[in-house]
C-alpha cells in the first residue's frame, strides 16, 4: 500500500481541526490513494509537536528523498496551533485563500507544509457581527472551485454551524451559530439528559419526524419560548400520555431538541437580510447532518441541496495547492 | 442553643430540594430559632435515607419525648424521593396544598412528618404547556399567605425560572425556562468557557451594567439571534477592539451572556397573554439574582418588586402548618 502510494504521491491534503485531523494522500489527477487521520487536533498539540503528529500520519506515504507539498486548512493554522496564518478579512475572494498561507518551520526535508488562513467579519452597523472561521472558508473554496458561478447562501452544519453569503466567488458575510455545541450540551449534561435518548435519534421513524418538523415549525414562529420549550421536553417526559413509551419516547424527545434548536438557528437566519437571498442553500457537510438541515429548511418553506463535505474540503486545498504551486512551502 | 431551642420548639420548616435541605426551627408564633441545612438533597437520597438525614440535621432541636410537626415541600415529595406527594393540577388555590399533604413513614416517635405537593400542568389548546413545579408552590402561598389579594406575574429566577399567573390566591397557569441551567452549561462547558469569567459578575460595574442591558434589549428584539450572538461572544474576544483587557474583559462577556440569556426568557414570557397582565411583576427569590432580574424588566420597560425567598418559603409552610394542625402526620 505504502509502496504504491510514495510512487504516485504529488501532494497531501491536510483539514486538521480542533479535535482530531483528515489526511488524503493526491495524485497528479487529484484522485485519492490513500486516507489516514488521528485523533490529535490543535486542543491536544502544542506547537511543536505538529511535525512529529504529522509523520506519525502520513509518513508511510512519503518517498525517501524529494519534498512534498501539504497543504493544510482548519485550526492548525490558528494562534494558538502550529503557527498562524492570519485570518483574511470579508469580503474575500474564495479562490485567493493561498495568499494568506503560511509555512510553518519544518526539520524533515521531504516536507514542504503551507497553512492556509481562516476569515474573519468585523461589525458594522449593517447589522454584520464580529466572526471568525478556519477550516469552513477551504469548503466554500471547493464549492466555489466545482461551481464558479455559485452565489446565494451556504450553510456548514456542525458544532459551531457556519452561514455564508457567497457573490462572485466571494465571501461577503458569514454568521456562525453555536446550534450543535448547544444541543450537546442540553441532550447530554442538563436535566433533559434523563428523558433524552444518547445516540443518534432516527429521522427515518414518521413519529420522530414528525416531531422534527413541528419543533422546526413552532419555535420559528416563537422563537423566544425557546426556553421555556427546553423545559417542556422534561415535563412532557413525565406528565404527556400521546408520547410513546420506552425507548420510542426518548428518541422522539431528543428528536424534538434537534427540531428547536436547528429550528432556533434556521429562524435567526432566514429572517435577516441574507436569509432572503435567493435560491436554494448550499448544505456542506456529512450526509445524515445535511439530510437533518434540508429537512428543516423544507418544514420552513426552502429549498436546499446538498455537497458533501470531504469532497468540498479536497476540492479547497486543491484550489490553494494549485495556486501556491509546488515550491511553496519552502 | 439546642436547649434553648428545645424548650420553645414548636415546629421545623424544611425545603428539601434536589441537592440540598435547609431547616429552621420555629417557635409558635413563627419565630425562627435556629437554622440547619445539609448538602444532601434528593439526588442523593434514596428513600430509607430520608429520616436518618433528617435527624442528622434537625436532631439537636428535638425534646426527649412528644411530637414535633416537620413541614416539608420540595422534591422530598417527588415520586423519586421520600414518598410522593402527588402533583395538584392548576389552577390551584395556593392555600390548599396542605390539602395534597403526605405523611411517609417514620420509625422517630418524635417526628410528625407531612410532605407538601408540588404543581403540575396540562397542555391545552390555549397555550398552556405541560409543565411541573415542586418546592416554588409554597414560596407562592407564602406570597399568597403574606399578600391575600396579589394579582399578577410572579417569577421566581433560578436554575430552573418558574412564572407562576395568580389569580384570587390561586396558580391559574405558569411556565417554567431552563435560564439558569442554560446559563451554567454555556458559561463553564462550552468554548464560551474561555473567554467568560468563571466567578460572579459584577452588575455594580458601570460598563457591565450597560452591556446586561443592552444585551437583554438586543435579544428582546431579535429573539431568534440567540444562536449567532452566542458564538458572537467568543468572535467578540478575539476581534473586538472595544472591550476591556484582563479580567474585567472576561466579566464583561459574562454579563453580556447573562443578559442575552435571561432577555430571552423575559421576551418568551413578556410577549405572551400572561406576559401581559396588569402591575408590576413579584421577584421571589435570593437578593443579588432578584436584582438582577428587576434591572432587565425595568430594561424592557417592566415594573418589579422583590420578596425574600427565605421569607416566601417559611410563610408558605407556616401556611400548610396551620392548615394541618398538629395532629396531621400520623
Amino acid at each position: 500500500m505504502s509502496a504504491a502510494v510514495e510512487s504516485r504521491l504529488a501532494w497531501v491534503a491536510v483539514d486538521w481541526g480542533s479535535s482530531n485531523l483528515r489526511a488524503w494522500a493526491l495524485d497528479a489527477r487529484g484522485e485519492v490513494l490513500a486516507r489516514a487521520g488521528s485523533g490529535h487536533g490543535m486542543l491536544a498539540l502544542a506547537p511543536d509537536d505538529y511535525e512529529a503528529e504529522l509523520l506519525r500520519v502520513i509518513g508511510d506515504w512519503l518517498p525517501a528523498t524529494g519534498r512534498v507539498p501539504v497543504r493544510i486548512c482548519g485550526m492548525a493554522g490558528a494562534r494558538q496551533g502550529w503557527r498562524e496564518a492570519a485570518y483574511l478579512p470579508v469580503p474575500t475572494r474564495l479562490g485567493a485563500l493561498a495568499r494568506g498561507a503560511v509555512a510553518p518551520a519544518v526539520a524533515d526535508p521531504r516536507l514542504a507544509v503551507a497553512l492556509l488562513p481562516g476569515l474573519c467579519q468585523t461589525a458594522d452597523e449593517g447589522g454584520r457581527a464580529f466572526d471568525v472561521m478556519r477550516g469552513e472558508e477551504t469548503q466554500l473554496a471547493g464549492l466555489v472551485a466545482r461551481e464558479p458561478g455559485v452565489a446565494g447562501l451556504a450553510c456548514l452544519p456542525g458544532t459551531h454551524a457556519k452561514w455564508a453569503r457567497l457573490e462572485a466567488g466571494a465571501v461577503t458575510r458569514f454568521t456562525t451559530c453555536l446550534t450543535g455545541e448547544l444541543f450537546a450540551l442540553l441532550a447530554r449534561q442538563s436535566v433533559l439528559k434523563h428523558s433524552l435518548a444518547q445516540g443518534d435519534d432516527d429521522l427515518d421513524d414518521p413519529g420522530c419526524r414528525d416531531a422534527f418538523v413541528a419543533a422546526v415549525r413552532e419555535i420559528r414562529s416563537a422563537p423566544a419560548a425557546y426556553s421555556a420549550k427546553l423545559f417542556g421536553l422534561r415535563a412532557a417526559d413525565l406528565l404527556d400520555p400521546r408520547l410513546p413509551r420506552g425507548p420510542a419516547r426518548a428518541s422522539r424527545l431528543a428528536t424534538r431538541l434537534s427540531g428547536l434548536t436547528i429550528g432556533l438557528e434556521l429562524a435567526g437566519i432566514l429572517d435577516t437580510e441574507d436569509g432572503a437571498a435567493a435560491g436554494p442553500v448550499t448544505l456542506i457537510g456529512g450526509a445524515s447532518l445535511c439530510a437533518r438541515y434540508a429537512l428543516a429548511l423544507d418544514a420552513l418553506g426552502r429549498e436546499s441541496r446538498c455537497l458533501d463535505g470531504e469532497a468540498a474540503v479536497l476540492a479547497g486545498l486543491r484550489l490553494a495547492h494549485d495556486a501556491l504551486g509546488p515550491a511553496e512551502g519552502d
